[in-house]
């Protein structure tokens, strides 16, 4: 991806802390946005409403249309992704928008009452996908396919409970690359990682760390610490709240709303704090209570190759081994993992702050299962990236750094200096199109040549061709050169292949 | 595009027969598919329904999942389509899935039916698009945007009313081009139909027509033969229908359902046999009825001035006026068109035969207006292409043809044949991803080399580099090409640049 934007150390750790707020519960790749943009919104609605009361001509709550300027931006970021995932051998492939609504009930834990419902018109009972992750299951199961490595770019939906002001959409586009089958341990895990790592050092979003855990060690942890065994989803979810929450309120959440015993929740307090490389593995593995669990122990030995395997990747230094991450989500059986970009610290001895999640995955072992009629299961680990958080980083900054992008690629504006030159223009045009050549002309019959002239320096088109009477007398048109204002006379047999030479010379 | 499974001209001509059914009556793109890929939906339904009779794994009624091979040939088409809209200048933008119910109602006449509503889950009422056309009007209106060059690329909805067996998918993607804008007559017009040819010539789908009418001439046809105004619309419904019903049927919905008077009926079926080329325009033009209405003259007026321009970009000859041609939406205002697949006579002497839509627009001066809360209008004229219809073409052909696709791009299996090399293999693989080539390896401790040697003939993997106990030794490692099977030893150092030479010279 070319630079977009780069800006000052500083200016953007300022950014970034402004931008990253705390994600939601229960979501797979950061859906929010920053509340700049829901506000602008807002504002727009209010403006529409004041003019015609009755009439408000809006997109609807939590969702947005993407500009020309935006789609740019979006396209370059999703260009980097898909080429990471074809880099690593993945096939694209493609789902409905809606599923039976069966299929994702019991799938996603809290976040099920999210979902967005179809009317039922008398037909199937039906719901928008709340992520990539459960169709892609489906599929599987459906295609009694046991083996794929697969990427998937797509929207999906989530009915965010509070309102846009908060400043999360409701439709946002999900990257997702997951590997499915039976292979030797962690190391499909491993290259997740190292996608994660690709694609965020290739976005140049600035430092950032990938916190890991495995869900065994969550349960066991659990268990070691007295949590009763039909507690552990539903704790789960509030030790998932860690990051944007404190600790004593999510201990609190823990005791006084979900029943935990207070000497219970504390001696997980004492776990989630821990976190570290390679060497709290061993630690843990060595911790009194916690060596004790068969589930912990197995997930333990499995970091541990896990880190072995990253070392050799070159990326174990971007990896930390954290007790806190919990992952939202029903479906992990294994690895969990999520991705946060780092607040460079503005002063010396300040440590790197986590300001939010951008990508995040881990291992679901059961759900395909869940939808073979013998409950046949395909192991699956994977990872989403969460592109519209990244997006709103990249757009904010090009904003700052005042950068432009090009919304087209026209290559020639076909222009005339002269009345009554629609026709020769038209055919001029058709010739240049036909040879794959992008041009476009003014839609009117007359256009004044600085019109024409003043649309090329506007839209960024760097050659104009011009005919007129002139010219056209003599058998030639002019080429300009938009930047430096020069212009040649060529013959007009010769237009084509010299324009095309200079574009392959820019 | 590469030439994708191109057939003998006889088979590809019985192909597009059975291809190629009549679509359905308000479509704006040809959404129908081929009943060949519904019955095999609904076996591969059954066959779940037997094996555990409460249990049905399946995607929604109308809807399907794109295999990767499906992926590949779609975004190869979708390529060719975008490459063209970017050829001609045109943006790229987004709009949400869903938009407010009432943006959508009122706008699609006998269609606005088949809306998939959401669930009331206790917000806005909101409706799955049921086009790109109506979004963008309301993007036009709501930003306040004159003038427009855009291209959209994205899935619509609509609840076809009868079941799969018809073979008519209910989600389906759409490719628009559009130009919103006051602009001299008929340029953006004609520009719209020079972008049809060229998509339609680059697919190489064979021959096609374009018909050509004005929805002012439809009009002016029916006051003359002395519809009553009320019936315009419903009547114009009727006409639609006349590219897969025959002219006794429509006149029989007409008389006995619409209530039209039999020789009302009968004036209507002596224009709509009417079909030609400028010459008709012309004769039309001295029509004694038909002159007499304003209305009809002035699309008179443009279509003369249309094919004037057609002529100018070398197309005229793909363009038949056809007095038939009415467009189910009620949005159209001016020029409408609709693109046919010609089916090649198979006998010398027999007529061309029209097989189907598979492009299709118009006009529409008055959508924007309708949003706008001061009724200000943006005149526009645009385009759809059907991609769901040419993709099964495609994807048919290339079946009969037995071309075979890759589905991945990887250009590098990471091989070893002796044990205990996976470290060795991990480093090797991390090298080559991060100087960006695509690369493989068997996610096994110990895979056989012979196994290694079949994924990369079965995936089409050109080149294996091999490294083992010798190559280690020697600090080289070996590069094999598949289609040879030629092995070449080089320095471990020379690895990545040995490597990228040999793709940038294949």
């Amino acid at each position: 991806m070319p630079q977009l934007g780069l800006l000052p150390r500083r200016a953007w750790a300022a950014l970034l802390s402004q931008l990253l707020r705390p994600p939601c519960a229960s979501c797979t790749c950061a859906a929010s946005c920053h509340s700049q943009v829901a506000e602008a919104v807002l504002t727009s609605q209010l403006k529409v409403h004041q003019e015609k009361p009755n009439f408000i001509i809006k997109t609807p709550k939590g969702t947005r249309d993407l500009s020309p300027q935006q789609m740019v931006v979006r396209e370059k970021i999703l260009d980097l992704v898909v080429s990471c995932f074809k880099r690593h051998g993945a096939k694209g492939m493609d789902t409905p928008a809606f599923e039976l609504k069966e299929m994702l009930t019991e799938k996603y834990g809290e976040g099920s009452g999210l979902m967005y419902d179809l009317k039922d018109q008398g037909g199937e009972l039906l719901s928008l996908r709340y992520d990539l992750t459960v169709p892609f299951a489906r599929y599987l199961a459906m295609n009694k396919v046991k083996k794929m490595k697969r990427y998937h770019v797509g929207k999906v939906w989530r009915r965010e409970s509070p309102t846009i002001v908060q400043g999360r959409y409701r439709e946002f586009c999900q990257c997702d690359f997951d590997i499915a089958g039976q292979f030797d341990p962690m190391i499909p895990d491993a290259e997740c990682l190292k996608i994660m790592c690709e694609i965020l050092n290739g976005l140049q979003l600035g430092d950032f760390l990938i916190k890991v855990n495995d869900r065994r060690i969550v349960d066991g942890m659990f268990a070691v610490c007295g949590v009763p065994e039909s507690k552990f989803r539903t704790i789960c979810s509030s030790i998932d709240k860690l990051d944007k929450m404190a600790w004593k309120d999510v201990r609190h959440e823990m005791v006084a709303k979900k029943g935990l015993a207070p000497e219970v929740a504390d001696r997980i307090g004492d776990y989630v704090q821990c976190h570290g490389g390679v060497s709290l593995v061993e630690q843990m593995l060595q911790d009194p209570r916690l060596s004790q669990n068969k589930q912990a122990l197995e997930g333990l030995g499995d970091l541990k190759l896990l880190f072995e395997y990253l070392t050799l990747f070159g990326i174990a230094e971007k990896i930390s081994f954290d007790l806190s991450l919990a992952r939202g989500l029903d479906y992990y059986t294994g690895v969990i993992y999520e991705a946060v970009l780092l607040h460079t610290p503005t002063q010396a001895g300040e440590e790197p702050l986590s300001v939010g999640s951008v990508a995040a995955g881990g291992r679901y072992d059961g759900l395909v299962g869940m939808f073979d009629p013998k409950g046949h299961k395909v192991p699956c680990v994977g990872l989403s990236i969460g592109v519209e958080r990244i997006f709103n980083i990249v757009e904010q900054r090009m904003k700052i750094s005042g950068e432009k992008v090009r919304t087209t690629e026209t290559q020639v504006l076909v222009a005339t200096p002269h009345k009554n030159f629609l026709q020769e223009r038209l055919k001029l045009i058709a010739e240049l199109w036909d040879a794959g050549i992008k041009a476009e002309m003014l839609y009117k019959n007359n256009p004044k040549l600085l019109t024409q002239l003043h649309y090329c320096e506007s839209t960024g088109i760097p050659l104009v061709v011009i005919v007129g009477e002139q010219e056209l007398k003599e058998g030639v048109v002019k080429i300009r050169s938009v930047a430096s204002r020069e212009e040649v006379a060529i013959k007009r047999e010769n237009l084509v292949a010299e324009i095309q030479k200079r574009l392959s010379e820019s």
